[in-house]
């Protein structure tokens, strides 16, 4: 009925077990290809991907990001990284700091606005990276966990100062008559507003969660009383989130040199 | 020779002038959809997406997002926002702090790393947007300068605290017999590297931009002697970019509650 691009899209799901075989190096090709066809600020790519299929990295990278062992046995996985430090490299090669000298432009090294920008280009290029890899039939599961532990990172992968590990995706082929089963979403009347933003109320949320309110057991392991409980203590409330924190707060003393 | 979904990937280009003509509504709600198939972390879809049709917000945009006329003239404008306003709503629904308290799980209000994780969410499935948008015939506009004049947006879409607009796309048709022409990218050994990151010399830099440094005239209106020069001028030399680095600052002492 739909168009395979938007099979692509509506099919994919989080693929976290893997066909034990190498990805073929032209399918490779096009993903990292598709991934440099992303939409990019002023054309200026301020990302860069790091291809690692070194197994020992692969095992570093199941540790640092949450000791999550299914990582290790991702045939490739890419890291995203928002890089401003290619660019300034570039303006210092052609003499920047002359340049607003005699001009009277204001010379700034990267701040938060370019952190955004470079942080948009690295998620849309990796997005594209997905939606060509699922069309492949290969499958792919973000890791927002790259985040965390930037001191182990930034040494092993020799990360300068103004790059920061935004995304990772480990991809592989889908297993052999592999069981996809698509995750629902939440009802779009949650999600997409018209002309102004809306808040829900309590009997929205009641409704908008009601599948996973029926889905968890009590008691449970967070001690939690209801869905809003559990995801809480699943998510916010673990080691992890704080470390992701901490070590979001090193990146920026890094990227900011402060 | 690549299948249609890399197609759709490969062929688009940003679309800056519209068929004069509606989107129509099962083309909008397919491209919709497509955005809330994007993977998101946990399953959280921490974003919203307002859709404006309205002609005066769309004048009001085309102001506020560094004076782009364009903009007024696309048919559909979707905002993209880091939203963790919803969640939040929904987890005080659930009485949370309660739950906090009895637990020992500390509280914590959305932090930088819920921030980036929303951030995230709200560029995939933005990019979802785009490649289903392309693969109905409707091209697209990334406009970062949603980021700009915080405080007037804010008013006028309503926006809680805990969102942040991080991303806007125009959408329209693409105009009958449109000339489309993709951008050149640079070449991938510049953005790709393999299991570490490795920097680049001013040889490399040389041949990265020759494309470019063999377009700009000399002399130009930015007074550059080179494209390095002529970027940084255009780009990070100019009111729009010190606007918005003070509307993030804006943005996140409403969003840490500084």
């Amino acid at each position: 009925m739909h168009n395979s691009t938007l099979n692509s899209i509506f099919n994919r799901t989080s693929l976290r077990k893997y066909k034990n075989v190498e990805i073929e190096e032209n399918h490779l090709n096009l993903i990292l290809e598709s991934a440099m066809r992303a939409p990019t600020a002023g054309n200026m790519m301020m990302y860069s991907i790091i291809v690692v299929k070194d197994a020992r990295t692969k095992e570093l990278l199941s540790k640092t990001c949450d000791n999550q062992p299914f990582i290790a046995a991702a045939p490739v996985i890419l890291i995203f990284l928002a890089d401003m430090h290619r660019l300034y490299n570039y303006f210092e090669s052609c003499n920047i700091k002359d340049y607003c000298n005699k001009t009277n432009v204001k010379f700034k090294t990267p701040n938060l606005s370019s952190l955004f920008l470079a942080a948009g280009d690295a998620f849309i290029a990796a997005q594209n990276t997905v939606i060509a890899a699922e069309s492949l039939n290969i499958g792919s599961c973000y890791i927002g966990d790259i985040i965390e532990n930037y001191e182990i990172h930034k040494k092993h992968f020799n990360l300068p100062d103004w790059t920061f590990p935004i995304s990772m995706l480990c991809l592989g082929y889908y297993p052999d008559d592999y069981p996809k089963k698509v995750t629902p979403r939440f009802d779009k009347k949650y999600i997409i507003h018209s002309e102004h933003y809306q808040d829900l109320n309590k009997d929205d949320f009641k409704n908008m969660y009601e599948l996973y309110e029926n889905k968890i057991s009590k008691p449970n392991k967070y001690n939690a009383e209801n869905f809003g409980q559990f995801l809480y203590g699943r998510k916010f409330g673990q080691e992890f989130s704080s470390e992701m924190e901490r070590s979001i707060n090193v990146i920026l003393k890094h990227w900011l040199k402060k």
